[in-house]
């Protein structure tokens, strides 16, 4: 049977029929005031979920592209970085900050570990000429959150240094307080924690994030954010962004206000706790290192089962996609997306399904409906 | 009465209800089966639209986006270029072409005139140390086509130089033969020919902008073409893509398959003779040099009346979206755009609106109809 597929990947999440439907509305002119009035609302709308009172552009293009254009627009040539890498995001930020010749310097932690603040403490200390540090929040690939509040903190009393950080999978997901916590830049995707399908980013700016473009002279064009800034202030967008996802960016985030941000946060934690305890209930190893789980991502690494095995066959008998492991996890995790439109029955289903898979591939090593179980105490704990 | 606009602006052009349709089914994930046999597919309908055996990449992106990695991904820091300005456009890409470090020569028209192909001709002769010529084939600012086949010619025959193409509003619309001509580089954009939304642009690269490519030095990631050509080989893409776009486009790119190019760049100029000699017939000056009309957009210079009052009004009375003037023309000059999902009623509708719109105004020389008139006669002549 087609058509009835329940995505769990870490993105693209699920997208509600109200989003879907306004993503379909026939297009309208974006130099239009009805489009002005659409820039208008969601740009105040992001800056309610980035809890900054800074700026949050929106760049047509992949969450790569967001946080590319924080790095580039703050930074020069030769500048001295830290990036943290504990994942294939990490990773791909170093390959970023080399690629437009900034010197980097790396915080490593085992894929499955989060990064060490102190560590970034120290280098802080140890080099006054640091000009960023650059980290994952949520790390997708491994299904770890990383201390970016505690991270920044260090960053806020450095002479010269910013904090540039992929939210990708964290915000709307869990607390990401940018302007609290002092966090310069974050970069996210819409196919995340938006509820709404791929192809918008967001980068958002603080002042002192500002304050190191004036010195920026990466080259850069179309991701240049100083074009997004002067027209945003006029509720409009350097080129022609994609009007239809903005149709859909305004009705998911009008779906996020009406459930609110602490809502939406303690939805993901019951959603994580519930799935995290239902995979240890049935044998199964979380991946990530206990107590520093995403709230987006639970990531398992089944002993004695080819992780891939279960996957394919969650997919093709349930027709639940689950993510796999990327590059050297290949096979050896898989990763259960619990990000965005996700409700309780959709936590239930998927550990229900991996629990009857478990049993056909003869691995069960407990009854069916012990995960399941665990799962409902937990997620009915709602109330507490 | 709302929500019955017509949109006549060359982008964002209509989208045809199976189009919506598909844009707004649930995502899936970009890295299943489903989704490789879509890029698989709209990889081939692309090579075809654009007349090439080369590589069509599709970018999550606005055409300008398409057209920096087009750019960057040929060339190196001082690299000497000539770029072609008579238009709003051509002036982007010499922004773009200065942003990065090259060595610009421009070869310039007065707004509203072609691009001389012989001063081409004779810069390249001048300068064999060019490495790329840059040129708008239609310049959506203006309305003017400029001679692509007759410039290419030129470049193809010097030592080092490629032509890069700004083919936004000419792709789908009229001739692109991208081997036949030797364009080495094609940028366009969803939100145009492809009867789409915006959101996903396109760049098309000959053999000799790949050999180019390999002593490009200019620092990228996001629009780094070489991770576009890796994945689009195993039908994938380097960074989660539009997904939801990729839906519209394999539609739109079947519906241009079911129309046929011949059948579709014959519509477009019947349509832009139609609405050229209506406009004559009513006493509106055309914008654009005689024979050098673009099909796509046909730009109007009224003498004595406010181009601006005209286009509003339109707006107001009967809903139909025209383009205003850029820069220096606002004001000057209004466009109508008749740009991929356009049938012979919109355009006898939008000559119709104009007309009721100068009697309103007071500022009609000739009967009502005149217009409707001449474009009927000629839309009559399909058969010819």
């Amino acid at each position: 049977m087609k058509e009835k597929l329940t995505l769990m990947i870490p993105g693209p999440t699920p997208v509600p029929e109200r989003v879907l439907k306004a993503l379909s509305k026939h297009p309208i002119g974006h130099r239009s005031r009805e489009f002005q009035d659409i820039v208008k609302s969601t740009t105040e709308l992001l800056k309610w979920l980035h809890q900054t009172k800074g700026d949050v552009l929106t760049i047509t293009g992949s969450g790569t592209a967001a946080m590319e254009a924080g790095i580039i627009n703050t930074l020069s040539k030769g500048d001295k970085v830290i990036c943290g890498e504990n994942g294939k995001f990490g990773e791909r930020w170093v390959k970023v900050a080399k690629a437009y010749g900034l010197e980097v310097i790396t915080v490593k932690a085992n894929w499955g570990e989060p990064l060490d603040p102190e560590n970034f403490k120290n280098l802080l200390n140890d080099h006054q000429d640091i000009r960023a540090v650059i980290i994952t929040h949520s790390e997708t690939s491994t299904g770890v959150i990383n201390d970016l509040e505690k991270i920044s903190s260090y960053v806020k009393h450095h002479k010269n240094a910013i904090t540039i950080a992929d939210c990708v999978t964290s915000i709307g997901a869990c607390e990401v307080k940018m302007d609290d916590w002092g966090v310069d830049v974050i970069a996210s995707g819409s196919q995340k924690g938006y509820m709404m399908p791929p192809g918008l980013s967001f980068v958002a700016m603080s002042e002192k994030a500002w304050q190191a473009n004036i010195r920026s002279d990466l080259p850069k064009f179309y991701l240049d954010l100083i074009s997004y800034k002067k027209t945003v202030d006029k509720d409009s967008n350097p080129f022609t962004p994609g009007v239809n996802l903005y149709f859909a960016l305004e009705e998911a985030l009008i779906m996020m206000k009406e459930e609110g941000l602490e809502s939406i946060f303690m939805r993901h934690q019951r959603h994580m706790k519930a799935t995290q305890e239902a995979m240890k209930s049935i044998g199964l190893n979380l991946f990530a290192k206990n107590g520093f789980g995403s709230p987006s991502i639970t990531s398992i690494m089944p002993e004695g089962i080819d992780a891939e095995k279960i996957r394919k066959t969650v997919k093709e008998d349930f027709d639940i996609l689950l993510a796999g492991g990327q590059d050297n996890l290949k096979g050896k995790i898989f990763r259960i997306g619990h990000l965005g439109f996700i409700n309780d029955r959709d936590i239930i289903t998927a550990i229900a399904s991996i629990e009857a898979t478990l049993n056909k591939l003869g691995k069960s090593k407990y009854p069916i409906g012990t995960g399941v179980a665990i799962a409902t105490k937990i997620l009915n704990e709602r109330s507490n």
